[in-house]
């Protein structure tokens, strides 16, 4: 396993794994991974001949007051985690590198972007796009993988690759939960312990919907206020539950099969995200 | 010489020969060619083993109020010339498969794409760059040729290459003028003989200041007076006149070697731009 930090190194031995005709699987990270990344790593393993993992904290998807400094990383334990998932190649830069000080090139997806965690974090997902094109641009990869938790990232980064006439398969894993259902996240490691079994209330509460749905109720109204009370009992504060066309986002007016029910909720400062296709 | 209009088509042949290890030179256009495309396509003839032309007229970069309707087109007299020229590919999409109806991907490159073309035409250079980079990633060539007349465009869309780490190289062409010094412009078409007459003025201008620089007269201020005067002179409406950092396109203190002046100007309902470095 490799590990390269500089760019034009990084470009220089992909152009050369290119030459020999290998599929290049890609999973962009932020570090301090998980099962749910590990996951991923194992779709790009099985499915492609080199295995390409980049580990950077993008500056550009965090807000001001958000999470970027605190964020935990431990590029040791990834590294050997990763090396046991015989991963071919770690592509871990420097932020300067990256955006160098006259940096100023974004890419934006219109309307999917402004909506749901859009409208929390209203630049957000123009850093993950950017970061994206970026990571695709240096890596070539011929599939990405990308997490099913962040379900409007994904569905964004499929629209963007379409748009932009990029070659890369964009493929979706599936949520990696804890025992008691907790969806994994790195930043499960903020929870306190009160917390962190509260937070548990978000996969319930999908499931209820589901449960719910299969029992011949589709009233979205009713759906979110079911999920809003189960929440405010365990100390989560709504920031939004949305009910929506899977392939667009738009909310829809009765629940069906393969309608999306998203949730972020803070417990404390913590922000966490679920979803759920019915 | 082979004309392909479909994206899909356009990938398998270009992938074809990207396998022979040949080098790949584009030049994009609008087609309605004139001297001053040829000399980007004859650029690229020299530099690059395999040419490959576009002729799209983007939509995304005309406002609802300007020429897209009416720019002028002629796909056959644009073919002929290329054919004289050895080009290799015309890629002439139609505007659905470049926009589908659900297109929602754009690039934006920060603060130059805000002043002096941008002022006036606010999402001019978003849909510029956003063509570019998609026939980009279509045509994948190693160098693209983009002309001079377009300063602003060419230093956009160099900073855009070089942010998205596209293994890109790009170079610029020189003005080409009519033999009275007017820039070669497919909107020249658009000028009454009179305007066309008139229209000499910007590269006048220009050149004046230039000389008053060799002269020892290096004030912005009394050099965008006096092209203002010659301009107005001739029924000139000036939009706007830049004498900027050639890198950053800031305001200059003083002219000095390197600096631009660039200008736009109406006849009419015609806007031309020009510009020279000093």
């Amino acid at each position: 396993m490799r590990v390269i930090r500089k760019i034009a190194e990084t470009k220089d031995f992909i152009n050369k794994i290119k030459k020999t005709a290998k599929t290049i699987g890609f999973v962009p990270t932020m570090g301090y991974l998980h099962e749910g990344h590990l996951s991923l790593v194992r779709i790009a393993r099985k499915k492609a001949d080199f295995v390409v993992i980049s580990i950077f904290v993008n500056p550009t998807q965090f807000a001001p007051n958000e999470d970027l400094k605190n964020y935990p990383r431990n590029i040791k334990r990834d590294k050997a985690l990763l090396e046991k998932e015989n991963v071919d190649l770690i592509f871990y830069p420097s932020a300067i590198h990256i955006y160098p000080r006259d940096y100023k090139t974004y890419i934006n997806v219109k309307d999917l972007s402004k909506i749901m965690c859009g409208n929390t974090r209203p630049r957000h997902f123009q850093g993950v796009t950017t970061i994206v094109l970026k990571l695709f641009n240096i890596i070539k990869p011929d599939i990405a993988v990308f997490g099913a938790k962040d379900y409007q990232q994904a569905l964004i980064i499929r629209r963007m690759t379409k748009d932009l006439n990029l070659d890369v398969k964009i493929i979706t894993g599936k949520i990696i939960r804890e025992k008691d259902g907790l969806a994994m996240s790195s930043r499960n490691k903020y929870l306190s312990p009160r917390q962190r079994k509260d937070a548990t209330v978000l996969y319930h509460a999908l499931r209820k919907i589901k449960r719910d749905f299969s029992s011949g109720f589709s009233d979205p109204k009713r759906a979110k206020r079911i999920i809003r009370q189960l929440i405010e009992k365990k100390n989560g504060r709504v920031d939004y539950i949305a009910i929506a066309n899977k392939n667009n986002l738009l909310p829809v007016k009765r629940i069906g099969k393969d309608t999306l029910v998203a949730l972020a909720v803070f417990f404390g400062k913590t922000r966490l995200i679920d979803n759920i296709i019915i």
